[in-house]
């Protein structure tokens, strides 16, 4: 995840997550959002509820090697609309960023399966009721 | 949305971003929890990265003709996933209970559609480039 503007503490509490729960998410900060997203080798993807809708856009979506997904908060910048490939709308009345960006990738890739054993320090056994980890090295 | 404990700032103004934007989404303030998922007459779907896959209890879901969907903060009592008909998880490493909601309604429901000409004081007309919203009647 890009990050503008840059936030260290947040960084760093995601990075502690994922030391212990495993996988590759890594929070990376930008100054310069607009040359990010200018020199991105691929389509960049601005979530807002102004866009066209997702069910409509997913084909397309989908050709691209590289999507940079892109969320802003109460106020975006003209600019974004016009520098993004593609304005995209998961639903046309006001919601959640996060929830915007967590259907597009569902959409995209599905929903996420559970890690691998050795790939983290704990790791969740799916179960119907209650809390099962297992494979704990000690907290990270 | 059942919100527990009861927040009236927050139902306020999501109250106002409804009559604004249309829908008929309201907050209902709880200040029993366990009643309310005790005498729920439906499923209750408590949302925890520790259930099982969604995958696997999508059909299930889809035969219930009512359900609460569940989420917690950090700190879950484990009364819920005992008194909860279905612990269903979205993905089985931290996530965002926002992004478990979204995920889930989408899986269930689709994508919303947008409001229809007349049913909000102001509509958006989803487009590639920039905002275009119709219909104001003012701010509410």
């Amino acid at each position: 995840m890009y990050l503008h503007p840059p936030d260290p503490a947040l960084a760093e509490r995601i990075a502690a997550v994922g030391r212990r729960w495993g996988g590759e998410f890594a929070v990376v900060p930008v100054d310069d959002w607009k040359r990010l997203v200018r020199t991105f080798p691929g389509a960049v993807v601005h979530l807002t509820m102004y866009g066209l809708p997702l069910e409509r856009c997913l084909g397309r979506l989908a050709r691209h090697r590289q999507l940079l997904l892109v969320v802003g908060g109460a106020k975006v910048p003209a600019q974004l609309y016009r520098e993004a490939t593609y304005n995209v709308a998961v639903g046309h009345q006001p919601h959640s960023e996060v929830a915007a960006v967590a259907v597009t990738l569902e959409r995209l890739l599905g929903v996420p399966r559970p890690v691998r054993a050795g790939e983290a320090a704990q790791r969740i056994v799916p179960t119907a009721r209650g809390k099962r980890v297992v494979g704990t090295r000690g907290p990270a």
